[in-house]
């Protein structure tokens, strides 16, 4: 079908006004905020716009343009609020895109249960004041809260920055709302926990508007810890950081906030403290006050039997304040300089090779101006990482070249060394040609399975995630 | 193709000692531990004997009899140790029975990652006994830990003892490793966390053999806590003992064991600490020292603002000693009493009613000796409760007629009450006609359709866990 046809259609299900072809409405939500998106419409050749913009109010509303789109077999791509980074959303002049900014209502919060449910467009930051009023958390700070939604955060598979106590995305969703590819509505059951086969929801989380519409999403909440504390430590080796780490979380305390980096990045970053080639260790305890204070206390004597020093703690701080601010990348890429953060995780063993690997084959890239790693998101078993890289790149043509190379060497470095290639972007599509090696065959083939028997016509945003056979 | 033509073909496949058809041997296995399963053998109409069982060593093996299954369209039924309590293994003539028994092999203990890997058939206890030496523990204590196998907590999404500070199955289990209906080998990468699409993992927990078979599971461990020390409360009803059990939760503590017995129970079970209609609370307190005693001083604050007291600590020694007896149903179903538990979960708001609803209906079932209710796991934002009844029924031929009457009564009580029909024993054959009313027509047709296009012949446990259409 045509695609005027298809917009007439919609205009007939949904409010007419909902369906939008505005020129400069659809530019803004062509793509998310990958690097690559920016440097392609910096040089004139940016993905097209899509067909139209479709703003739903109501989950109905989704089902009905997603039943449009499955019998009209048009591409349809659901956009929360475009701080993606992985190319996830790169619209096509043939495809519909949603746009859940409109489905924005709080449709409760409680606090005997602590739970919450929101549309998914709600802003994060928007859910977290929400709460917060009424003197619960979420427990979930990704740096993009204030522009990112919740119903982003579950399809990316998200995590925030006091992960390490409160859990990822999977640990706090307690349900969701989603429309099916075939436009039926999925709304799982809000109990706290059940045996009743497997747990569905997990196929949403992650899933990157491949297999539905997530639409909303319940929370199970925390109330705000009644005690915030910090510590800052000096580390004379990644190593003996991640060691400590290690042993902090081990030993059964659970610090929200547990980050190490590189003496490159503490240069950068908090160049007061910068030591030789000494690691920065931050970390925010929270909880109740007895139990903060006998972390605090088991911290130091952690760090003093390996010989890590304590540091003043103004820099958490000072961290604690910029922590949501979303760099542009324009300028660096108009001064021909490719950048961009690439996110790992791998066990303890592990942790250290990928780190020297990576940044070492990131460093043979001619004109390498920065490459370091930071880690963030702490677990008994293991630790994630979270490259930077900056290249000045002589010839403009070479831009996506290195950008591509850098990549490359990360994610290859990650796999030899037996790690995940990713903590918590997700694939879109920029990691799309890793996935394979990430499950394995078997892996990969269950979810094109899966893809095929929920949207046979391969409809919902179809070039993500799952690599072509 | 005939029975004895798949034999042959199956002991080509793998050595041919592993495929035995010891009459005896075969009825060892035909069933679970369920009560309907016991009540049928004592009235000697049980289930008949598999055509085979298969006690594969290898993973490969266990590929080799999936494909002759799949290739020869025979249905394929995986036995851990036989544990369950739902019927959800119930042998045919013409099946092949999988006893993952003799895979009991460590794969891998890891003191630096606290990971270990076992083979599907190890017995509970044994994977904790081998940890526990390396002073780790896994962190899960169902009761049937002495007779269940690792595959068996995955397959059945299991929760333990000590799930409230440790987390259930899905909270440990770090990897798996799956033989798919097709035969080839799912394994998960080794990762404390990712976001490389949805977590596939979680097809397989709770799938209780529909979808493949599991054959090696990693566990994220934790070290053993360097303190235990233990409560007991006496509250004047459920309703005030459910408040304070949400106040020492939603608090930020993580008692392990926390447990409420109705008063019915506390005669049964503790006869000393019987007072009136008031309920009993054990609380098992594990961490480092300084958590334990923060802890323990808060939860005597909570209580005392409800006007909850203290009780004797020495019952929770003798249920610590006596946590793992399985229970033998036969002398009372010998007696013509009909007996099982049954487990739900739901938010704190909706439990008390879901408690009495559920009592009060049992206790309608004429000869009911025993309606009775205690808690045992417990969430930020719910709890679980475990019904236990107990009828004399006069015509012994209508001992199965009572105990659907009694099951029917608790689901219904459950569902109206908007709690979830199972928290941890899982689905089966028992529960499977409530299972649309738990996941809703959309998350059924989802289970359906995973269901067809990974198992197209339907050869995997096919009567279990999916309701036909």
């Amino acid at each position: 079908m045509d695609t005027q046809e298809v917009i007439a259609r919609l205009r007939q299900a949904v409010d007419e006004t909902k369906v939008r072809t505005n020129l400069e409405f659809l530019a803004e939500r062509r793509h998310d905020y990958s690097v690559l998106s920016q440097l392609a419409d910096l040089k004139g050749r940016g993905c097209p716009n899509p067909a139209c913009v479709v703003t739903p109010s109501t989950t109905n509303d989704v089902a009905a343009v997603v039943k449009i789109c499955r019998e009209t077999k048009t591409p349809l791509l659901t956009f929360g609020l475009g701080s993606g980074v992985v190319c996830g959303i790169m619209a096509t002049p043939h495809c519909v895109l949603l746009d859940m900014g409109a489905m924005k209502k709080i449709r409760m919060i409680d606090t005997d249960n602590l739970m919450a449910t929101f549309e998914a467009g709600v802003r994060g930051s928007d859910a977290e004041a929400a709460v917060a009023r009424r003197g619960m958390t979420i427990g979930h700070f990704p740096q993009s809260m204030d522009v990112s939604s919740v119903g982003g955060w579950v399809a990316t598979r998200s995590s925030g920055q006091f992960s390490s106590a409160y859990g990822s995305i999977e640990d706090m969703v307690m349900g969701i709302e989603a429309v099916l590819p075939d436009g039926e509505i999925y709304s799982t059951r809000l109990t706290p926990r059940a045996s009743s086969g497997p747990d569905l929801k997990h196929l949403f989380l992650g899933s990157e508007g491949t297999l539905g519409v997530i639409t909303a999403v319940t929370f199970s909440l925390y109330w705000r810890a009644p005690k915030q504390d910090y510590s800052a430590w000096r580390a004379p080796s990644m190593e003996k950081g991640f060691s400590f780490q290690r042993h902090v979380i081990q030993s059964g305390w659970n610090p929200p906030v547990m980050r190490q980096y590189d003496a490159t990045e503490v240069k950068r970053l908090f160049p007061d403290q910068a030591r030789d080639r000494d690691a920065f260790i931050i970390l925010v305890h929270e909880g109740p006050t007895g139990r903060v204070e006998a972390e605090l206390k088991e911290c130091e004597e952690i760090a003093s039997d390996l010989g890590i020093g304590r540091a003043p703690s103004e820099p958490i701080l000072k961290w604690l304040q910029d922590r949501n601010h979303v760099p542009g990348f324009e300028s660096f890429l108009q001064n021909n300089i490719i950048l961009d953060t690439i996110e790992i995780a791998a066990t303890w063993d592990r942790i250290e090779g990928i780190y020297h690997n990576a940044v070492s084959s990131l460093n043979l890239v001619p004109n390498m101006l920065n490459a370091s790693a930071h880690s963030s998101h702490c677990y008994r078993s293991g630790i994630n990482l979270y490259f930077t890289f900056a290249a000045r790149v002589d010839d403009p043509g070479n831009m996506e070249t290195v950008y591509d190379d850098c990549w490359k060497r990360v994610m290859e470095a990650t796999l030899r060394g037996g790690g995940g290639i990713s903590h918590h972007h997700g694939i879109g599509r920029i990691r799309k040609k890793w996935l394979a090696d990430e499950l394995g065959p078997a892996g990969v083939g269950i979810l094109r399975k899966i893809k095929n028997v929920l949207d046979p016509e391969n409809i919902m945003n179809p070039e993500v995630l799952i690599p072509h056979e």
